[in-house]
């Protein structure tokens, strides 16, 4: 068979069998193949970003790589800042980016460019194919180097002619990999710091805000007293219902330094010392205190949720004592005007149980999140701060997940980035409703203006971070890639909306026009 | 001063007073520093790939570089699609980017990249500022960096702490280099190359194919008889009216090898060897025949126009003789469906003198640039095939050129991956006529799927293709982006349509729904 038949083939034998591509004539070969291999469901995005962002949620949700099939260097460039947010949430993905053929790369054709250059920055993995009967060891390479664990982004670039090439049968699937427990000696040093006598604290990121997860830190907390932290920018937080809650590290340096405050060892699950979003004039970098000790638990790559369970056993934890009652859901606002509170009260109130939540609101996220620690659902929380992975997570996460509602929680300024993906969302039926967070600005700029020491916002800046003059109305934007959309400017306006869209499946986009306070 | 002030201070006293942002916090100080430099125009893009291309588009018209402001690695990611379109136009770009603060980067937050890295594959100057002091150096050394000639893509990254320092004056500007003659052995290689009696070509790209080369060009082939060609991936042609029109080298290898055949020397004014855009199975990727040879008249960086005068007078051409009649504008199609020729003869009638035509109509291009040869115009051509370049160019021209009508001619495919350009064409209130030339389909891969050897289209390839289910309607994403639109699916409404857009200043969009032959 020829290359790319090989390719998909092997993929499959991989577990492989959803591909988002934005193909061009370089990757003709792999389109074609979807008739011989009908197993891999291709997903057609109108813009690379849309493809690499939705790999990352079909990953945070699946726990295994989406393939991409990208049109050579330039088609791999505006899929970039997506990997960017996939290489921090760890998560696994594979990449086919289609290159000129290889006697055609001699040439300085318009399209050529340094293809690897622009894949290493994002790639825990690259090569460039050799031949074409590489072709199928190769593919199993790129999964492999995906899985990890931890995660990667694997890059596999491949010329076209060893795409329409013979390169023989497909290859074995690589071993998939299982997260093992840290060594005895990581375990014990952590235990040996609960037991110090020190204020401790559990910094956990990864696979460790999972269920199980939270629940053996549950325990641990009840039986030592150590306070548990969530890492906000991991890739996936179990949240509601019977799942312990965890307290999520502030966004700005202030309020997270305050928290951490006094602490003088942070033990680590899976995740890094904790550190700012940006830096500030005058302002440490670094959350915890100074002079604090870490211990790491957990690597990024171990199993930080085993660890947990072993470290609750060893320091005498009972087991669970069934479900403890979790928080009660929000009351529905009533009569009100639309402020973010409302909005996070309904959201609160109406997310069905099991719902995903990809959450890209920025400066409203702090004001929502209270409000969702009743409803049983998966978060899906900003990890690498390249903006535009809302939308495109939800996708991705949708395809994951049919069955499951899924909610994406965009800002005005945000979802305009990838908002091609509302049309993907609409050929393929999924069920996602995108709430749009109408400000009219990149609010967070706003803020960000007087913390960085820039002073207030003149009349020439103001038109930077303004985004009236027009309005972009998300009506018709939705409407136009043929999402179903409605406005909301009360609070009860947008319980109507929010509620037909949790009871009807489908795509729907719901743009809620806040009502914020006078002078900003 | 602050950094960020001394450095847009050195950008105006550079002669670059025009910046395209998307800023984030690490870019405040420079939107703060807007409202004490009124003279810096600052235009906001929804998207960087937007801000990049629509640098393009200003440098293609103005010869000199607008600066973009990016927000930290990603943010360059997502301008690198067009940047790789600017680094192939030969397009004077300074990117500016933030980056954390110097403190910051040495820990590993979510923003934090190789920020090099992203920018090396598409700049040919990159420099991660040292300390704020150096700004100003650093910025007229960007500039510098970025008028080559050839113009490059320049790439200055700020770490934030350098924008809210002391930076002290502003820098001197950079010397204003010109282009000059080639030397006296390369021109008279070319001479003599044109008088050896071998079959010999003129092949003309970048500077040489605006007015003064075309018409040195015209004389030398009076003279001569050498047969002179346009590289089709230039960044700017100059046609119609009294400028002499040149032959432009085909899409497809075969027909532009055709073209080529029975030519013994090829002679290159800022040309490089012509090559195909794609490499096929069993073509050749040279469009010279095999064992042509080839002088260099004049290289990227030369004078080529200067080249060719110095060429046509020492070869003996006459001075021009006034102006040689152009060819007719063609006849306005009537009661006819709305086919690619008839946008093309609508076109052809009604583009206004001194207009600027922005193209990436990718499949109608070849049908299309026939009818334009009489309407005196700016032709923008796609320069580096990544797809998304057209509007953004079409927005930076219609900055550089106020007053001068810009038509943006775009696929339906095409359009879709900058399609934030239209708010910012919006809000500006630019003179930007969009044509959309709705097929429905990537229509290009259905030619390219035949000649890469993938075959037919069967039903699953057809789904990556095809881009109905749901038809993108423009109407509505245009008026979401505050652009009036209107559709036309006859030759009639769109003369209509066209001709009211020739006759109103503003942005507007209009969806051709074109009438294909049945069975594609």
């Amino acid at each position: 068979m020829n290359g790319a038949e090989c390719l998909l083939r092997t993929l499959l034998a991989n577990e492989v069998d959803l591909c988002l591509m934005n193909p061009g004539t370089s990757e003709m070969q792999f389109v074609s193949a979807l008739d011989r291999v009908p197993r891999m469901r291709g997903v057609l995005g109108l813009f690379e970003g849309v493809c690499s962002g939705a790999a990352d949620g079909y990953a945070r949700m699946t726990g295994k790589p989406a393939a991409t099939l990208l049109h050579l260097g330039p088609g791999l460039a505006n899929a970039l800042a997506n990997l960017h947010n996939a290489r921090k949430a760890r998560s696994p993905v594979v990449n086919i980016v289609g290159e000129h053929s290889t006697q055609h790369l001699g040439y300085d054709a318009p399209l050529t460019a340094d293809t690897e250059a622009f894949a290493r920055p994002v790639s825990g993995w690259v090569r460039s194919l050799e031949r074409a009967t590489a072709m199928g060891e190769a593919a199993s390479a790129a999964v492999a180097a995906a899985l990890g664990p931890p995660g990667k982004v694997a890059t596999l670039i491949v010329p076209a002619d060893f795409s329409w090439s013979e390169a023989g049968e497909p290859a074995c699937p690589a071993p998939r990999p299982s997260r093992h427990l840290p060594s005895n000696e990581q375990l014990r040093a952590s235990a040996f710091a609960l037991r110090s006598g020190k204020v401790v604290g559990l910094l956990l990121s990864g696979s460790a805000l999972q269920t199980c997860g939270l629940l053996a830190a549950e325990r641990l907390s009840a039986a030592t007293g150590v306070r548990v932290f969530a890492d906000r920018y991991a890739a996936r937080i179990s949240r509601g219902g019977d799942v312990p809650g965890v307290e999520r590290l502030p966004y700005f340096p202030e309020a997270a330094q305050a928290l951490l405050a006094g602490f003088e060892r942070l033990v680590l699950v899976e995740a890094r010392p904790p550190v700012s979003f940006f830096g500030y004039p005058g302002l440490r970098s670094s959350l915890a205190p100074a002079g604090c000790a870490f211990d790491v638990l957990a690597s990024e790559g171990e199993d930080g949720a085993g660890a947990l369970e072993w470290l609750a056993q060893e320091l005498g934890a009972r087991p669970s004592g069934g479900a403890t009652p979790g928080p009660l859901r929000p009351a529905l606002p009533s009569g009100e005007p639309l402020t973010v509170a409302a909005v996070g009260r309904t959201l609160g109130a109406l997310l069905p149980e099991g719902a995903i939540l990809s959450d890209e609101s920025v400066s409203s996220n702090e004001q929502i999140w209270p409000h969702l620690a009743a409803a049983r659902h998966e978060n899906l929380p900003v990890t690498g701060g390249a903006i535009g992975q809302g939308l495109p997570v939800a996708l991705g996460a949708a395809l994951a997940c049919p069955g499951c509602k899924v909610v994406a929680l965009e800002a005005d300024g945000s979802a305009m980035y990838t908002l091609q993906s509302l049309w993907t969302m609409a050929r393929e039926r999924l069920d996602v409703t995108i709430v749009i967070l109408a400000n009219r600005r990149y609010r967070i700029l706003d803020i960000e203006m007087r913390r960085t020491g820039a002073g207030t916002v003149g009349r020439r800046a103001d038109k930077m971070i303004d985004l009236t003059h027009p309005e972009p109305d998300w009506i018709k934007l939705a409407e136009g890639f043929g999402v179903q959309a409605a406005r909301a400017a009360t609070a009860d306006e947008f319980i109507r909306e929010f509620g037909a869209a949790m009871r009807e499946a489908g795509p729907r986009l719901i743009e809620a026009v806040l009502d914020l306070p006078k002078g900003r």
